[in-house]
């Protein structure tokens, strides 16, 4: 795990304009080979979520729905879909930043570990206070509106 | 619930070629918005399953990434990664024909909808043998290879 990756998809989710920053990127033999931004509302589509615009421009990249010897990196614990997503890709190691006690689906809320019956290392709470403080703070800013 | 839209899809599903034969669409106000099969293996991408390219297309018809008002139908029941998507889309219904007990995330492996706190109308079975025998049959030939 390195966290300079973790700070490179948070920088990301920074530049997520109106859509809730979460920033994920794909790292293979240590070379990030896609990253992305939530696009939900910008591009009004329900599963352009930040892993799975990720896992597309991954697999696009490899040339191949497995992604074997792949690492993730994203700034908040994935939601259910994007956690099956992740699982299937057969991505090996997922870190992720702000863990989600409402949707997270790697531990917080379920583990679709268990679920689905695939193990994948997965750590959380890297750089777990500037994950959770940029959403924290985009929230705080869409109350004012 | 229209059989004929079933019927429809699963006249898709049989033609996807080299990938598991799998075929969803989506209907609003009585009129099909979206098509897809299951495009794993032709696409070489670990999202492309039918019901993912199905809302993604409804998404960018309607453009929103809300599908209200908008049901499902696909010949089989959907995994845990369409099943959250299905559910975050606000898809109101959904019509499934195979059950899945391997990967079924709508009541036979687990089911998304108490997992994630989200309710929608699910009715499976529908045209079942067909749906069922399409995919038999697939697998079937796929040993022989």
């Amino acid at each position: 795990m390195k966290p300079e990756f973790m700070q490179t998809a948070l920088n990301l989710a920074k530049n997520s304009g109106d859509d809730i920053p979460v920033g994920a990127l794909i790292v293979k033999n240590g070379e990030i080979i896609a990253s992305a931004v939530n696009e939900r509302e910008k591009r009004q589509n329900a599963v352009c979520h930040a892993e799975i615009l990720a896992i597309q421009k991954a697999c696009k990249r490899l040339n191949n729905w497995r992604l074997t010897d792949c690492e993730m990196y994203v700034t908040l614990e994935p939601c259910p879909m994007c956690a099956s997503a992740i699982l299937q890709s057969r991505i090996e190691k997922l870190y992720f930043g702000a863990y989600d006690i409402v949707n997270g689906a790697l531990g917080s809320k379920c583990d679709m570990r268990i679920i689905m019956g695939i193990n994948i290392d997965v750590l959380g709470g890297i750089m777990e206070q500037e994950c959770t403080d940029l959403l924290k703070n985009y929230f705080k800013e869409l109350r004012k509106c």
